[in-house]
């Protein structure tokens, strides 16, 4: 039998051998009489409030004392319009990775890097490459394109209907653009798309938010040309929802990928063959025969893109910075590509065309993500274009350092260190 | 022109109009003589080391006193092998969703639901899902596979080496099993599956974790199956690389998605049409009608799976309870179906094939993650079949809720609500 | 162990258990040594030339009988630019299907349809369909867009000079337009984008092309735009390739299928519930509930869109109608969606993006090609933007049939009733 | 506005400038009072059957005497079983490409390969690749993996029945290969595996099919399956669906790449420099500069695989050697790798893991298809798995000549001098 019907015949015996089909019957059934679950109070975070829920949980004191330490009861007010139903906080270590030196179009400079992880050795692996960066004078970074979409759907009687309404909407750009720029400062309608599969007709309204990421930014003024079209449309349709699941938030899609969500940049960086040598105990040959090997290992997966770990340096730098960290779903694709120069050297280019990031509104103003940002130089307006070269440039160290270490057996090595270090030399995991 | 062009071309001219073209040359050109970029210190976490980190990022102090608060300086040593280049702590708020009846193979009860996050609305949101499932009497939830793989990479000089090398591999499934169990007291070695890409062969090992999510602990059982291949194969392999980027690991991927990596977990819920109403102000028509329109949405954007948003709460919990936030690149992946029952009641269904979840190692002995975990009961050896149940019974309630909304033209005005909470009033944002 | 590694288990010891080592060593090595393979002639088509190929084959009597029949003897010059060392025609069997009533912008009326097949229950089957979308009326079909992409590479030696090189390409649309019309009577260049790799970029130019397929049209086209840029670029590419195969020839692609390659069409048809069960055996809520299952069954495995056999009637179509049946290969992704209407009838729609046809040059000029075509009324000039609508009307019968003879079972008898008839009642295959 | 919207719009104005609503709506709409659709006859394929064919469609003398000759005439009993509503044959034009010099498991020797195909320069290009590879003493083929699925669906009232059902269905793989078994004297089911999302059960049976392409004899094996099935279970399906569209049955799938469906194959060969600079007039290291060029386009559009044209020549092979068309769509998937070797040659590897070959059964019996497998001396029993080899050789030729064509700038240049042959000398097409 095949690797699923096996592995699903394992669990189930091994979960299931001890339980009768009664027992089987009783677990996965509905619990309708064993008494209501208790329900949270309202989502305010008054002190009560805040008791209460602990008081649910029950046992609590334990929890209680590290998530609502002193630092957060005097901070809580910062939280008041990012959550519901607040208990607290979370703290997650941060480490520097870098000085990265970036040679952009908007980051220009060294950067200090403040990623916040709970994994051994990224922030190492980051530096690491961030270091040979610099000693090649810096990476280059482009921003490409610029782009946040919301896909509203309509639903008509027949493709009739659909066709009769196309030939009205795309005569009303100016008006929906009117429609959609009434409702923000910052937002922008850039560019319209269509598309029709039956009776069902997306349109994809594609905006640029300022310094903001966005997401709701660009919700409500897709609201706004909703709410215009439902009123003006000469046909009107069935139903209208404001987002039908053709922009791609919150999950890779091939129709971000191929073109822009969020911020789309560049970054490359040549080293000389001596400087790998040198710095990452590899070669230039052995690093590209490397990443053609796993350039293919990705074709064969069946991936979006080939790359090693964008998602690792995204995720730290995302929660450090107070990004959105559910929308490294998206942006953790893009290419890595690696080619030996004339001259013996390591040509090294990443391009990651989905990255959504911002510099005021959402996670930015927290505490602590502020003081992030600020680490970078890089908080409030005007600097989230910049941000975006420096997601790109942190993830084209991130790929020089570990395809290095698989290049040459060094990376098991890295990992049993700081494993073995964990468990106080246990050599066991 | 096209989208990409035009937008590629506003944003050339917006940020290059006013460069010349030498100024352009002198941004990109890398920065050999401007200084070396200043070093960070070793990845030690004592006083000093912060201290020089500090001064290293210039004008630090009100950066230091959110970061480095009175609660990290005492804890710190906490994270000593969490991280490299340490200066403090991030906070993310916490807020509590649920009760969330499960009625699962391992989550068995009601699960109040600790969820990491700056984006407003996520927890009222799914917090909304919890209580119409629980008055359904609770969500059915099956954990339907596991496994981990490595996918180490060897090269031959041809197919016929390659051939050779393939005979003997089928026959040595003990012996690695054998060495890579070595070097594990957790990890079992399930099985082995073979790609062979011309002179490329991949090796796919598939392991068990216990209760870690185990990442490491694959790659140092799989280094020690290289080992042993190296040394005994008939057939020498040209080079070795302990993962070719076959696994899956840190991205989104087909071969993933069409098996399992990590935990693959369904969870499914019926609720009576009185209900949805009552809860939910729509009804099972519309909500399925949203449910195709969206569906054809991930379908014509090219997503893996089906789905609305089940990021967001996996990173909100992944980042409250010490999971590798990373993977959220891999796990958001996935199906919801929903379908109007023959008593004019909804069915709906989720399943997600690459939970990445443990509830040992990692980040689960961090203070604040542990106790996260505590509040669901699920910290420690034992639990991690649990916790991909309630994974996947939490984006049930994700999707019931957010479908809800968006199925009868809520969806905006939560979050204009919230956005307009967040900023006194003021309308445009 | 797992599927993929036991199937290659066996495989391999089925296939190499009765051989030495010495044997696969034998078999696998280049063969230098055995005198050299008779080379074929040149690729005229004389009658001697045509006599030295069959002397090459061997043996060749019965073979040159069938392939080089008296009809083909007689019409070889017709074959003289479409194949190089030609010995003879392939004859396949053309079955009519139809008629099929079309309501559509481009097709209007009723076709009959010549699909060239060896697949036994496939003309009927679609026949099938195409009768009962005759007796609600007709299917209305809607060309919804056109476009033909090249996609030429050039190297640079960084992003700074891509940069450059980008500056000035947005501004010589006009000229690039001016170069590539020039060499087409038929092609229009209307549209330009960019994708940017590093120092890699691509420029996607994409062409309408009259009433032909147009795949060499726009292939000389843009070498005239790369020849252009070569000479009045400010910035030199280090290389030019007139295609870096992001065009999606002759393969799917998620870039084609998310807009359109050759002609994007959408069709649809509403049948009432007494129709469905008078004709197709079945009802509007089965047919509905498997389209559901096989909606989810194509996601789960993977395909680009969700539908049932679109390649079975193109390839078909596309090989009696002198098409470019390699673009099977692309044609045949896109999506099926059935719903349950109000009144109890099953909606259906078909949506194909990447449907390449022509009416006018390559294989439509061949006599039996030719014939085919005039069966539908639809050769020569003016004709190609019907024949699309065509295609969509007919993947729209053909997923009708399938999905009817899925839903209530009747899919495996057709198949075993043809199996057997062609067995002579052999029970066995 | 983007380019599918302008597209849309460009296309709309020109289509619908000319017309009034109320002709789109009278164009549109269903035509039920028009007159009924002629019905064609029965799918006998006796005289007058294909006489009253000839009527129906009206005007037709001219086509008839094309498709419906003499040679057709008398042979017409041998499409008896292949095809309904018979009027005739299309007749394409056969090449001969090769020999091709193959090292292989299954295929040893030199194959002279019939290609059947519309597209002038594609004979001469592969046979080109054939000659290449013949002075390099020949490519060397590996058959790797064997297996041809069906996917039947089972609804459930929920995952608890369900989860019920798997317990049983574990230890039934005996007795579903004794029911699957006796309908089939050639297929074997090797495997089973299983997929669940919510109450939905997908199983996926795995067979050889012996010399035959075998989707016939698996839907009927699996029918007897499901049969058992529904009898035997203790848990009864709701529904059983013989095909939910899971196996990749006809269409691209990422399930089908990453495993196996039909046959995959790998072919390699290396190529010394000197060879490469006087056979193809470019060098290894510019053919590795495009092919790395060209595997990024195919990422960056979103392929499953990286190849050039693998479509070109199936589909021509496919064709001639009465192969199912059809499965173009799924064949023509994979990659193509290449590299320059430490002695500065070429090596080249295509990998190709859905190939859908049979040697018996099918279109293979009929006059014309059978005598091209005769041509390549693997007509019947015994042949199929070297058919598989010579098709990935002969995939392997035409990527090597097409990559070398694109990589030195003549790619252009042949399709010029064919295109302008074809028109006599006109320049412009």
């Amino acid at each position: 039998m095949s690797t699923h019907h096996r592995h699903a015949n394992d669990f189930l015996h091994r979960v299931l051998r001890s339980r009768s089909i009664a027992q089987v019957e009783k677990e996965l059934s509905p619990k309708l009489h064993e008494g209501p679950a208790k329900v949270l109070g309202s989502s305010v975070l008054n002190d009560e409030a805040i008791r209460r829920r602990y008081e649910l949980i029950g046992d609590a004191d334990a929890i209680r004392s590290e998530i609502f330490d002193e630092w957060t009861q005097r901070r809580k007010d910062a939280y008041e319009h990012s959550i519901e139903n607040f208990i607290g906080t979370v703290k997650l270590p941060v480490g520097l990775a870098g000085p990265l030196r970036i040679n952009g179009l908007c980051a220009q400079g060294d950067y200090y890097i403040p990623l916040a992880t709970t994994e051994a050795a990224l922030v190492a692996s980051y530096s690491r490459g961030c270091q040979v960066i610099n000693e090649a004078g810096g990476c280059t970074a482009m921003l490409l394109n610029e782009g946040l979409s919301r896909a509203p759907g309509f639903v008509f009687a027949g493709l009739k209907e659909a066709g009769n309404f196309l030939i009205w909407v795309i005569n009303q750009l100016d008006e929906f653009r009117g429609a959609a720029e009434a409702t923000t400062r910052y937002g922008k309608l850039i560019d319209m798309s269509i598309s029709v599969e039956g009776n069902h007709v997306y349109l994809v309204f594609e905006f640029t938010t300022g310094d903001a990421a966005g997401q709701n930014m660009v919700t409500i003024a897709t609201q706004a040309i909703c709410d215009y079209i439902s009123k003006n449309s000469p046909v009107k349709p069935l139903t209208c929802f404001v987002e039908a699941n053709l922009s791609g938030d919150k999950k890779a899609s091939a129709a971000s990928f191929v073109s822009v969500r969020g911020k789309k940049v560049s970054a490359e960086v040549a080293l000389s063959g001596e400087l790998v040598h040198r710095k990452l105990h590899t070669t230039p040959a052995k690093m590209c025969d490397y990443w053609r090997m796993s350039a293919m290992g990705a074709i064969l997966s069946g991936t979006m893109g080939v790359q090693g770990h964008f998602a690792n340096g995204l995720a730290a730098l995302y929660i450090a910075c107070g990004q959105d960290a559910a929308c490294v779903a998206e942006s953790a694709v893009g290419t890595t590509r690696m080619e030996v120069t004339a001259d013996g050297g390591l040509y090294t280019a990443v391009t990651l065309p989905n990255l959504i990031v911002g510099t005021v509104g959402g996670g930015t103003i927290l505490p602590t993500q502020k003081a992030c940002l600020d680490i970078l130089k890089l908080s409030g307006p005007g600097k989230a274009q910049a941000l975006s070269e420096v997601c790109a440039s942190m993830a084209l160290a991130g790929e020089l350092s570990i395809i290095a270490a698989l290049s040459c057996g060094h990376f098991t090595r890295a990992h049993e260190r700081r494993t073995r270090a964990r468990h106080n030399g246990q050599p066991r995991s």
